[in-house]
């Protein structure tokens, strides 16, 4: 078994990442330090029989329980929060009690919510099993479902005590889903680590080809660099914000097109682009950098384009519904270089509503 | 206009709680650090006709409106804390918007943690408008809604921009609700302040009659004692569990008699009775001590006894669904002399039985 561990710097918050293969069915190095006696691993229809038994097996000797939550970003709702807090208190778990998120980002950001507001706030572990989750959700503490007005409406901060990405589990993932994680590593090259980005245009194909030694290297990566920033600033009231590169427009796009029509991966490769697009527009970043992000995004299968239905007076009214509206003003966040991106308060608009305009649109084939 | 002030010693979530009476009216000392350009205030039927018009005039110039709730503990739920985030939604809050809670503590609870949870968090500050808010629910930053199966069972802690205690909204109170708060500032001298319990023996009848130098004298001597706690242990794993006194019996009654019939006042006043008693059972808290308190709390019109259907077994049950539980363990705070409690997790069950049983049960007349 191959596995590295990182930690996120957060002081007394402080917790580790456990990045490797066959994690789960050795939990020996990780269950230890996790002192709970009431565990209840959250999860869903898909990944249950697929890795519960070997879940529950890792909290041997404990008291522990699981729940089976229907699939799909459409449960990721208060209503399914309250199914979780129903089970906690019929069941009379105590504050001392951990809850484990086994799943991807939806399972991650529900549970990790439910454990923030069950008793003011109880333990919760992930365990993430997809590439999106291993590499963004389950770091750095952000929690949350989703309102019909907006996604991730309803939320808090708690950071989990641990996490652990088996990448094992990535082998019964569907491709759709392995390249929309791919969607996420390609933005840390990009506002962050320039070599990283190079060696993504160097190793993609072994990544498609699931190679254990290439997707660790670019889980770790990943996690190394959003630790860095998540260690940096929790609330994100500065740096954090460089992590939601393309998801303004990314988030128009999965409202636009109706949730889970795009998966959020997709949204966020095509709001990538879209992002670097309006930054060359600005004159700040090369138009060759674009090209390549393009030719990128687009050998992983991901949509280079904006959903046909989408023209630019609809972005504008779905970005300006975003959190990232500020006092009436939108912040974005550009690019200012291969590796580096900036928030701006200050985007010209002509310059957006060229880029909303103009950037190609598609009919998206769903993988 | 008389006024105080304190802080609340929370790092860089410190925060102020101006005291006095007049300052709905006069907003200029406590308003202008607020910077938050959209407003909303929280508040319920009853109290909306009485200090509404003040509030809003106290933002003037700013983007504010308003939500009238419905009065009562029974509209402290996660349904209610959902119509605030569907209003604030709806009307496109942002997150550097402000929520303002005039109304007691249910009002203060409820829109704290619909704060809290909004994108992740957003400001609130504190307008208590009852006495047992102005000295307790408002100071600390627990926030939270009931659940069926228990009361404040999903929350967060979330602190207050600012809390602004107006003696003036206490001549509108009920006098049942003022004896109802008048149990947790006797509680805070019975923690914290043997001089503060004997002040309160020799000045009830002033506050009763709700003289205003006595009721600020009260209130700050109050917010003082909560503050140096929750600046000490703002997540309550220690001394924090000592505001905690009478509150695992008191939630017993107040559970065991339907929510809403006995008042949470009410009921801790009963339960701190039962906490001294089982002091005194304990040899650590002499039997004068048990009548002085007995006598304050009956002068100040608060129960000295259990309510008639609750019998010792019910009790049990219905305490060992108390957060209070930690590995299967009962944790009880208790007296160890006049000004003097602390946590023990070693109380014999013989001892608590006898309490249970033999603690007088009456007919509430319900004020």
């Amino acid at each position: 078994m191959k596995s590295r561990c990182l930690t996120v710097p957060l002081g007394d918050q402080a917790y580790p990442i456990h990045m490797g293969s066959g994690l789960l069915s050795d939990p020996e190095g990780w269950q230890k330090p996790l002192i709970n006696p009431q565990i209840l691993v959250v999860t869903n229809t898909i990944v249950a029989p697929l890795y519960l038994s070997k879940m529950t097996n890792a909290f041997a000797g404990r008291d522990v329980a699981s729940l089976i939550l229907p699939d799909g970003e459409a449960h990721k709702t208060l209503t399914t929060a309250g199914q979780i807090w129903d089970f906690l208190l019929e069941h009379r778990y105590a504050r001392d009690c951990a809850l484990v998120a086994l799943g991807g980002g939806v399972i991650g950001d529900l549970t990790g919510f439910a454990a923030a507001c069950y008793q003011r706030g109880v333990d919760f572990v992930q365990i993430p099993t997809t590439l999106l989750a291993q590499v963004d959700s389950s770091v750095g503490g952000k929690t949350g479902v989703n309102h019909r007005l907006g996604k991730n409406m309803i939320g808090a901060f708690h950071q989990p005590r641990c996490v652990v990405a088996d990448t094992d589990t990535l082998t019964s993932l569907p491709a759709r889903e392995l390249r929309a994680g791919l969607a996420e590593v390609i933005k840390y090259g990009l506002i962050a680590d320039r070599e990283f980005f190079v060696w993504l245009e160097d190793h993609l194909d072994e990544l498609l080809a699931r190679q254990p030694s290439a997707l660790i290297h670019a889980i770790a990566t990943s996690c190394r660099i959003k630790a860095d920033i998540v260690g940096a600033d929790e609330r994100e009231t500065g740096v954090r914000a460089l992590l939601n590169l393309g998801h303004t427009f990314g988030h128009a796009i999965e409202t636009g097109a109706g949730y889970g029509v795009w998966l959020h991966g997709e949204a966020v490769a095509a709001g990538m682009l879209m992002a670097a697009d309006l930054s060359c527009r600005m004159g700040q970043f090369d138009q060759q950098y674009v090209d390549r992000l393009r030719k990128l995004l687009a050998r992983a299968g991901l949509p280079v384009f904006a959903p046909k239905a989408l023209d630019a007076q609809r972005f504008v009214e779905l970005m300006g519904m975003d959190k990232k509206v500020k006092a009436g003003r939108l912040r974005l966040i550009v690019m200012r270089g291969l590796g580096a991106a900036e928030v701006r308060g200050d985007v010209p608009e002509s310059l957006l509503h060229a880029t909303l305009a103009e950037f190609p649109r598609g009919e998206h084939n769903h993988g």
